[in-house]
């Protein structure tokens, strides 16, 4: 079994150590392993908003010329640093649940057809289809396994990364098939390589506010092949989409290109905390991100392996790195009133997710080796003294 | 005509005049009359921001119990104290432009049939009606005179105030008739009292980020009439709209009320600038901006008769302060290179609406009477100096 002496030397040598330095930590003592839920605030993020403020506060109006672009500007951002896309792919602004209506209801009008979603996908994902299945009047197929899913579907939607297990779907072969497969980056975004366009990848959105570290309901993005651009038309036809948007009096008509998926006036300050996150992640560089994600995961795994499969954990996530995304997922029948424990005892936040998981997210920007450890240390020291037994069992949580 | 001083008099008697200092201003030359586009910065909203930015940083995933009500307790604010309405009648997330959508698409399920709006109504909204006429399959009809065109129409959409003239809409006698009327309130929200309960208003949206003060882009509001929440679903099923949020295993089944109408996770940096917003349009009373607006109207109205007409300008709002919201337009032939040379030349800040219209908006909170004033004097000097004909003619602008 590793030491923490061995630990504390992996982060010693860890390249990307000095980026914990540029995030908000206001308790040492606090391990948190919810970075897959919602992200840390970057300190350029906090300055970021006061400047954006004074912006506003100063330039007023006629600050728009430099916030009208955002939308567009963090997209590219993302498409050349994350999504692996090209300049003029992606746009942030409105939720991941609308620009996933936005897409299906497009890729819908193309291709009329059944839809198809793993039944245990992400709610939302799931709620959206539901939706338009019954407007569209198509079916809505909720599978086990999606590859077998796709025979006959016009459209997928599929998550890259599961929320629960970690599992990473393969993109590349997923988006080979007839049906128009529509992924949600939403837990894999920032945190594993992502090749939009070398994957044959036509469509997807995804979150920002989990390893991107964009901020509590920060916008989404969205994302659609250039070649398809001019066949797919948003449902939701909004001045922001508008060719020559301010010739007020015309007819609507969409420009060329991923703006004709934007609708409304984007969320300038929510933005500008977007491309703060984004930028630390492009400067981090995702394959370096994902290589130290994958030794904190083995890390988590070890020691699972060590101390905590003789408590009765078991391993919910893929145990093989390459399957996995950046969390890991800890299974046991107490694993709510466990996790509770955590909190409330230990000062370690992981997440639970029904029936029996703790997710551990591990943030390769801010997460340490000895974080994994110590946090692991305290979730055994937990269980072994029966603390879950002491904690109210009321479950309010929010992924 | 009347002189400076009996203006700066008017200043002197004004009970509304210390909100002044709760606005941040960086020029004091600089006279802005485009709070119709977008509000000022608010002390209390830099502050905030400030603060919740510290929250998410020390909180994280643990702010969330006090973030996730923002929508409807913003909501709530905005029923009791701007739109008359009752609590839980009102959510504040997403555009103005995806509310529209949600609401006309809603409002289509129950009585599918023509669609009508005025032909020169804000172009968003033009531009979602069209949208949803193509993709039902109904009729959108264009008119010039909304009260006649309400005829046979199953659903409208009509600004309550003009975004050009100014010129208030009869809400209640437009609403009485069999379509389904959805008001768009963007430019009489927190301008002129409204009533919509009162007024038999069945769905309303508008937007935050102009008298409101919400900042540029924020989330606009959404009003559906509790009589008719359990009728009306919105198109775009998302998991904040969902009974039980947090069960993730079931179907989707919309709370009951207004959060049915939310979709995805709440930008909560946004919702926390348009609350402290809300607040202060509270604070100053909607009746006593409004009386403080006719008078700041009036005397543009005044000016303009003295200085303004003999140099080629016309009013292009209603005379009559009962028919006319917070906004003034002048037209001139040369009303866009006047507008330029009175930003560049002059630091008055006005809009240009095409083809022909300039907007002076005025906001109670924070518009003096001389500013008013002291802006018609400099437009006065830049036409009589003909500095019109010394700007470049390019047109870029927002709303």
């Amino acid at each position: 079994m590793i030491s923490r002496e061995d630990v504390a030397a992996l982060d010693a040598a860890d390249p990307l150590a000095a980026f914990r330095e540029r995030f908000v930590f206001t308790d040492e003592h606090r391990i948190y392993l919810d970075g897959n839920s919602l992200g840390r605030l970057p300190i350029a993020t906090r300055d970021r908003l006061r400047d954006l403020a004074d912006e506003w506060g100063d330039r007023l109006v006629s600050g728009w010329p430099a916030w009208i672009d955002a939308p567009t500007r963090v997209g590219n951002l993302l498409a050349e640093h994350v999504l692996g896309a090209r300049p003029g792919e992606v746009v942030v602004g409105d939720s991941t649940t609308v620009n996933l209506y936005k897409l299906c209801s497009a890729a819908l009008d193309v291709a009329p057809g059944p839809l198809v979603t793993n039944r245990d996908n992400f709610p939302t994902d799931r709620y959206v289809l539901e939706g338009l299945a019954a407007q569209r009047g198509v079916e809505l197929r909720l599978v086990d396994d999606i590859e077998r899913g796709l025979a006959g579907a016009a459209v997928a939607v599929i998550s890259h990364v599961d929320y629960r297990t970690g599992e990473i779907a393969d993109m590349r072969a997923l988006s080979a098939g007839r049906a128009r497969v529509i992924w949600d980056l939403s837990h894999s975004a920032g945190a594993i390589p992502i090749a939009l366009r070398d994957a044959g990848v036509e469509l997807a959105v995804g979150c920002t506010y989990k390893y991107l570290n964009g901020g509590p309901g920060a916008p989404a993005f969205l994302y659609v092949a250039e070649e398809l651009q001019p066949r797919l038309r948003s449902p939701i036809w909004g001045w922001f989409g508008q060719r020559d948007q301010f010739a007020m009096e015309r007819s609507y008509d969409p420009v060329d290109g991923i703006g004709r998926f934007l609708a409304g006036t984007p969320g300038v300050l929510d933005l500008a905390a977007v491309e703060e996150g984004v930028r630390l992640t492009a400067e981090a560089g995702v394959d370096r991100l994902r290589e130290k994600s994958l030794a904190l995961c083995e890390l988590i795994i070890d020691v699972h392996d060590a101390w905590l499969a003789p408590l009765g954990f078991e391993l919910g996530s893929p145990r093989d790195g390459e399957r996995r995304g950046s969390h890991v997922s800890l299974r046991h029948p107490e694993a709510w009133p466990i996790c509770r424990a955590l909190i409330e005892r230990a000062a370690v936040i992981p997440d639970f997710r029904g029936p029996d998981s703790i997710r551990l997210g591990v943030a390769p920007l801010y997460t340490r080796f000895v974080d994994v450890y110590d946090a692991l240390d305290r979730l055994r020291g937990v269980v072994e003294r029966g603390e879950q037994k002491l904690v109210s069992a009321e479950k309010t949580r929010i992924t």
